[in-house]
């Protein structure tokens, strides 16, 4: 248990999902830590210093060793505080939590910030669809209350960009990329999991967080023109 | 310890450098096991039904229960079977195996294979910086005989693609991707490494090889016209 407040630091970014991942984690093991958010766009010496290779949020810092990568992170932060457990016990679970959280970095993140950020509409098609097939994929795995049955865990966690942040893209765009009609299971997961005590203290304010993304949203479409 | 053969199976490609991860980490674990051969562009059954997702190989079937993506699956073995460490014991350095050899699919991978497999020359010189940049900063990671220090480990197994399979860029497109005078730490690592005894013999022969790659690449230009 870490006692010394000062030996756990997190390099953060409001508005990150992937930095919000490593909240939940924070708060679930009830840990604290030293939050120190970051400029988007003028990077931080602190930041370049404990993440040259990617100068990127989150950088998670224990007794002044950096760690980078959100699953990473949830990984170390797992191993080294035993309570409220993040992975399964069993290793097939832990795999299969590992996988699923892959998968949503590498089907759902990308192609789900895409369907924004894309000025080619046959590409922005083709995202849109990327992501819908994936998001089907993954209702399949509803199972229980969360993904980690009675309990958030790991793909929970990684799943905070879901219940979130894929919402905002209607806000943005008016594309409807999450919806219950769509996704039942899926969207009742989220509603469990956004009121979730430990989940709705993490989670940035809603109203900054979409303007920040409208504003992102102008400012592509004027750069694109 | 695995007693019996039939319980442990892997689905793989002679070719794929993703499946020959998992070789090394069964044969660094002595782990007896089946392996099936899949066709490439004829999904079998068996595949559809272990790995319905994304229907690739590899995947490793324990007692009847499946896992997909190479570096879950040297997870899981490492857990399973202790002998023979593949991730560091401290958790620190776990989380920088992790860090790095997700570096390694998420910045080399992709950025080489497409130094190949990319028509437009603009296209292809941007990976080929890619590649190289990311190539330079592992550089600067190699600081023992191997990255695991005296014995190979997550990062070293991760890495085969770029001991073995890089280099077959030469071969095919003769762009030198990887050569000593760029890169002397990692290419004497990759020396060192392709040497060592278990890796050797998990490797698939290197004229068949390029000749799998070379036809791909032709196939690939023809249907680009």
């Amino acid at each position: 248990m870490a006692t010394n407040q000062e030996d756990v630091k997190l390099l953060g970014a409001t508005v990150s999902p992937f930095v919000c991942r490593v909240k939940i984690a924070l708060k679930l093991k009830e840990i604290e830590y030293k939050y120190v958010e970051q400029k988007l766009g003028n990077k931080s010496e602190e930041l370049i210093k404990y993440n040259p290779v990617y100068k990127k949020v989150p950088v998670f810092i224990h007794n002044d060793k950096p760690i980078s990568e959100s699953l990473v992170i949830l990984e170390y932060i797992d191993e080294i505080w035993k309570q409220n457990p993040i992975l399964p016990n069993d290793s097939y679970q832990r795999s299969q939590a590992r996988f699923w959280s892959k998968f949503i970095d590498d089907k759902i993140v990308g192609a789900s910030f895409k369907t924004v950020f894309t000025i080619d509409e046959k590409e922005r098609e083709k995202h849109i669809e990327e992501a819908t097939e994936a998001l089907h994929i993954l209702e399949n795995e509803v199972k229980g209350k969360y993904f980690g049955g009675e309990e958030i865990n790991f793909v929970d966690i990684t799943a905070v960009f879901i219940a979130y942040w894929i919402p905002l893209v209607y806000d943005i765009t008016n594309l409807k990329l999450f919806s219950e009609e769509k996704y039942p299971k899926l969207y009742n997961w989220s509603q469990e999991f956004l009121n979730h005590p430990i989940v709705k203290e993490s989670l940035p304010p809603r109203v900054p967080l979409v303007a920040f993304f409208k504003a992102r949203y102008e400012g592509f479409l004027a750069a694109s023109k």
